[in-house]
């Protein structure tokens, strides 16, 4: 009697109780044998944890063997997942649409109710959400610029979540917050800022990194729209490419700009910011009544992966006196790459950089930074200084509450993770997997080129990983261009899809850009990625496109 | 030679080389043997991982027997950990200044290089990292508003972790999506609303969630900001109590509002917004020209705790038709409790609500929640239609890409932890949880009033788990109220603070407020502290304070 129930904060109900005092009975040896032992031994006894609810793990008294079992048994788990992600062989995804899964399959119910289920069950419910997921870490995932499963990084995260702490103060995260301090400082180092100008956060995504650049900027031009707000300003103008992230506009809208004061520059063919267009978009601005002030350029686009020319943008920024961000949230990872950081020459003029580790250096979600060159500007700008949290009169440096930067106030520890990756690879071993996902990328190039039905979308040899791509079918192949071939291309790469995520073999990205209608882009930032995933990914497309 | 030096991504360093070659010739026999292995039997042979490096982790082939050992033995590190935590005897904190853990403590260094360490050298970091940080799951860290640490909520994150998603698309988080699904659905039940309205998100930090409410407000009232920006709208003003959370005037910094538009309405003597102030603080921004919109109630002030009149303000929120937000990101869990969710009557009439579960529900950190009762307002107001992420032609209903409802793009999962712990606790769980901690806030209170040299800083009995008090040395009983014992008072809680810092017993947060000098403020979320641990916070402030 002195067991679960009497411990268990939900004993109301009869019927829970009833069932706790049969298994009880019945387990009650068991149990007894468990306590007593030591928690090498109680290893063997497994599953005892089917008579146990959470009330019995820490910190219920005695509740330590049962919480080493439980997350033992959740270890296994997992390890038999990630064992899986790695083997080519297991599948990438099982489909199954939204009611199927609402209508429980095979017993896994969505649902909550009001009673507590066993420890058991919720193992069980654990296995079956990974079994109905998505496998982000298989080989053959090239769905998303985040994938991959590095060990290290999720290692880091457990640890993160299991020290369960809070950015904003020093007090109550010393060592993350010295962590990010590090990581910032490597990182504006890297983007070629000397040392004694940067700052910078990590932030929750790119959209928030981009967001806190135009904030920044807004606020160093017009440091009066803190307290009084955009209509105290003129109606300034923000400039970024065609081929840029969708993030620019959102800032702007939520930011109180208005997202058609974000005028879109003209792309070369490969998708890169022409600087006579900007240089020309900026007086047509000025002409119109409108105030530039910033200017986003783009290191790696989302679909193209291009480039922007950082050194002419830089130029036109200084004469006009404008902002400069860089957007390297997908392709500041070729920083590390002593082969590939050239591509980004000119960044070191940005006056902010957005670099997201969770995409091409593999670091897991959610892992961004915003750096600033002007050192105290995102403090200026965000402080409010509550006194529960930002009292000054702590017995250490307050400078390292950096919480007051933030617009989030609370904020996840994403620094960790990376930290320890950067321990357990050297800032070489990130650079060895960007050029090897550059290689796969390069090599995919090649093989379009050589393959017969692949039509590349731009002819270029892509800078960064990643390759944009038709197949046309045999049927299709004699067809002149025009709009009756375009209409039935279009269908091609949707139709693909949706084979392979009834196949579960591997997934790819596709979308319409401008004129163009739907191809595939392919990224490649899973350094578990070898050529024969490439080869499997062409025959695959072939295979389940051949009839179309 | 075919070892660790070949798969390894690093290998130009010839001192690094050297050191790897002799100790693979020191432990190439062991290895051997362990790769012969099967996994149980390779768990014998601790500590192997002593000559890899994180190369030889999983995807490198033959990684699986490494990895499985590695994050075994990471698992002990945090179990050491978690038991430690639920320990009394344990300390807090362990505190170093910044200059101290920058130095490098018996070894810990935070500084990166070029090179890789050893997964040896990567679980010592683990340890040191646990070991400078603060343990807030003790039960004995009073410091935050998140506190304890659920082991439920923990087994979900590390699953979260290991499934790597993003929710941005049904495509890439098929369950978590719909789990966000459930859960938004749950909430909007228990705050009040029918099945026929309510939509929602989570999102990183309550502060962000205040921020979507204004947000979506200011888009529900003035469609054209979105593309025009705040200069085609009149001056709005925004309304909150001055015990609300300091987010309200950053969002509206950051949203091109201007912290001067928020307008903040006198609270009562318990630091509840008095309605008759709010009716008149909307009159008189009309009569100055602003244009009344949003008012901001709280349900559980930062400090105090209190709830404000819901219904009161409802009514003239109704009357003069402005948008209802509820904060209730600390206040919220109460609705999970038969015994107190009467103190957020007339939350069900707010358009808006704020709620985090990684506060008094226990979750995690960060789980945080928008609800909006409106439906498809939410998209309406962020979605731009990246045609990247959000194709039209997907083989399933697409309604279920949320990612476009959010300002984030790539959203980090929070949800699986809270769905999990949601089937093991059952709705009742979290309720008991709630009592358990309100019971220790009553208790704290009771004692404060028994106990001599203690002092309320507000009379009535806390609605929430907050408990404000100051405690006065033996040598300052005697004084008159007035500047001078204000002064001297002013400085008790910090250097009591302090020394609890240097001792690292337990952890409590100060603040000053309004015209009231530093105070102690509890609170108490943390299911595992104990009334015993109550009785030591008072003795360890008076043992620490008596001198002063």
């Amino acid at each position: 009697e002195q067991g679960c129930s009497d411990r268990c904060s939900n004993p109301s109900d009869s019927n829970i109780r009833k069932k706790e005092h049969e298994k009880m009975e019945k387990y009650q040896g068991l149990k007894e044998e468990i306590e007593k032992c030591g928690s090498d031994v109680c290893m063997t006894f497994l599953p005892c944890y089917c008579i146990f609810v959470c009330t019995d793990l820490l910190p219920a008294s005695g509740g330590e063997k049962v919480t080493k079992e439980f997350l033992h048994e959740l270890l296994n788990i997992l390890l038999g997942y990630i064992c899986k992600s790695s083997r080519r062989s297991g599948k990438v995804l099982d489909f199954h649409h939204p009611h199927q899964l609402k209508e429980g399959l095979e017993g896994f119910s969505l649902q909550l109710t009001d009673k507590p289920e066993t420890l058991e069950q919720i193992l069980v419910d654990c296995r079956d959400t990974l079994k109905y997921g998505v496998n982000t870490g298989h080989p053959r995932f090239f769905n998303q610029l985040s994938s991959g499963l590095d060990l290290i990084g999720l290692a880091g995260e457990w640890l993160t979540s299991t020290a369960n702490s809070n950015m904003f103060t020093y007090e109550v995260s010393p060592v993350f917050i010295l962590m990010e301090e590090v990581l910032l400082k490597k990182m504006q180092g890297i983007v070629g800022w000397s040392d004694d100008e940067g700052d910078g956060i990590f932030c929750p995504g790119g959209t928030i990194s981009n967001l806190y650049s135009i904030l920044v900027a807004r606020y160093y031009f017009y440091p009066e729209v803190k307290t009084r707000g955009m209509r105290a300003l003129p109606q300034l103008a923000i400039f970024t490419s065609e081929h840029s992230h969708y993030s620019v506009k959102k800032s702007a809208a939520v930011l109180g700009m208005g997202s058609e004061n974000v005028l879109m520059v003209k792309c070369d063919e490969s998708g890169k910011m022409i600087p006579v267009e900007l240089e020309s978009s900026i007086v047509a601005a000025e002409e119109r009544g409108l105030v530039p002030f910033y200017v986003n350029a783009t290191a790696g686009t989302t679909v193209y992966g291009a480039f922007d020319p950082f050194n002419d943008i830089a130029d036109i920024c200084h004469g006009h006196n404008l902002w400069m961000h860089v957007d390297a949230a997908w392709g500041g990872g070729l920083l590390m790459s002593d082969r590939h950081r050239m591509k980004l020459q000119g960044i070191e003029r940005a006056w902010s950089v957005t670099w997201n580790p969770h995409k091409m250096m593999g670091v897991p979600l959610q892992c961004s930074v915003i750096l600033i060159k002007k050192r105290g500007l995102l403090q200026d700008c965000n402080e409010l200084g509550a006194e529960y949290l930002f009292q000054r009169d702590k017995p250490y440096d307050v400078s390292y509450d950096t919480g007051d930067k933030s617009i989030q106030c609370g904020r996840h520890v994403d620094v960790f993770k990376f930290w320890l990756m950067w321990k357990a690879k050297g800032s070489e071993g990130f650079g060895s997997q960007v050029n090897k996902c550059l290689e796969n990328a390069e090599y995919l190039y090649d093989q379009l080129q050589r393959r017969t039905g692949f039509e590349l979308v731009f002819k270029n040899k892509p800078e960064h990983s990643n390759v944009c791509f038709w197949y046309i079918p045999p049927t299709m192949r004699g067809l002149p261009p025009g709009p009756d071939r375009d209409t039935r291309l279009h269908q091609v790469a949707p139709r693909i899809k949706h084979r392979m995520m009834e196949q579960g073999s591997v997934l790819i990205g596709y979308q319409p850009l401008g004129d163009k209608v739907n191809f595939f882009r392919c990224v490649f930032s899973n350094p578990a990625t070898q050529q024969e995933d490439v080869d499997f990914l062409l025959d695959e497309i072939t295979r389940l496109g051949n009839d179309l």
